[in-house]
């Protein structure tokens, strides 16, 4: 099988969750998701007090090599079995769901184009780049409302952590692009131009 | 006949051109291009002196009302005369160039997006974002090689008029892409995401 494997890229409140899950429902035969944050890494050996402390806005709080390890199996035809993570208690659950190689596979996160193994498997990486101050209220209203968190707290996170991680590592992993959608969950100008190029993928594969 | 109208714009030297010019031999037959710069205003009742002061750099220094009208009578399927500009005497020429619609009509320009009733006739708007050190010197490149100009005298240009207005006038109007291309002339994955879009209207556009 001939698998496009596509990075969607981003900061946090990008929009570029929304606009992986469209292109997801677009094409629910065709297209499987992989997300960057399933690949937290295994916190077994750290209680719980320094679980809540992991930086989990920096590079190393991923486990990448694994992440890129099921990206050349699933490339070679072979399923995996990616971990899955609990956010309740800030480590690996013991769910794994598996995952068959399918044609177009979208990996999702906002550093995927930091480290430059992973960034080089994409055959076209895509950033949704989108004003920090919109990117901060997406935060605000997601954790506040659907998260349940107190205002101060996701504000707090925001600044210590968000923000100096996304001016360090995200930002500039901007410029590995080929492409770059301005306010991503929204544009459909940009997202009829990546439904287009997986169209013409499925099309090609199936000649 | 449907007609897809594309805004490709983006800072001088940026390599919006030279994507433009690909896309056009890729569909000889489909695709005309239209030149912002061919719409420079006439100047007729200027000396050579006054003309050679003229900030060309300014959205002013267009006739852009001119283009608007003309991308009007395309899309209602009419031909156009262009206007030619003429460098050498810093206003436009006698000669006009007759444009037939077409499926596909790119319209290339630094400006493009700046004025709103220009922006907003496109169906998709590209902006080729190419760092400004590689800008400049494609730009020197260019006009000292290709239009034998002397070194001193593209600084001082660019210095005066191209930077000071595509901080005021270009750059901002990069919010208004639906697309942001990075490295423009050489961003192959790019141009092939386009070459599909404009594959699938041209297919669209026969059934």
């Amino acid at each position: 099988m001939d698998i496009l494997l596509i990075g969607m890229a981003g900061g946090s409140g990008s929009g570029k969750s929304t606009i992986t899950r469209r292109l997801a429902e677009l094409f629910p035969d065709a297209v499987t998701v992989v997300n960057h944050d399933d690949y937290y890494k295994a916190q077994d050996d750290l209680s719980m007090e320094e679980r809540a402390k992991t930086n989990y806005d920096h590079p190393d709080a991923f486990d990448t090599d694994l992440l890129i390890y099921h990206l050349k199996q699933l490339k070679l035809g072979r399923k995996i079995q990616c971990p899955q993570y609990d956010y309740t208690v800030h480590n690996r659950s013991d769910a794994v769901r598996e995952i068959a190689p399918s044609p177009v596979i979208i990996v999702d996160g906002i550093l995927i184009f930091e480290n430059a193994e992973l960034r080089n498997l994409f055959d076209i990486r895509f950033y949704v780049d989108t004003d920090a101050d919109e990117r901060v209220l997406r935060r605000i209203r997601r954790d506040t409302m659907e998260r349940g968190r107190s205002l101060e707290s996701v504000i707090n996170q925001y600044l210590t952590t968000v923000k100096p991680m996304h001016d360090a590592f995200v930002e500039p992993s901007k410029k590995y692009a080929n492409i770059i959608i301005p306010e991503g969950g929204n544009n459909v100008v940009a997202l009829e131009i990546i439904e287009n190029k997986i169209r013409q993928h499925l099309a090609q594969s199936q000649d």
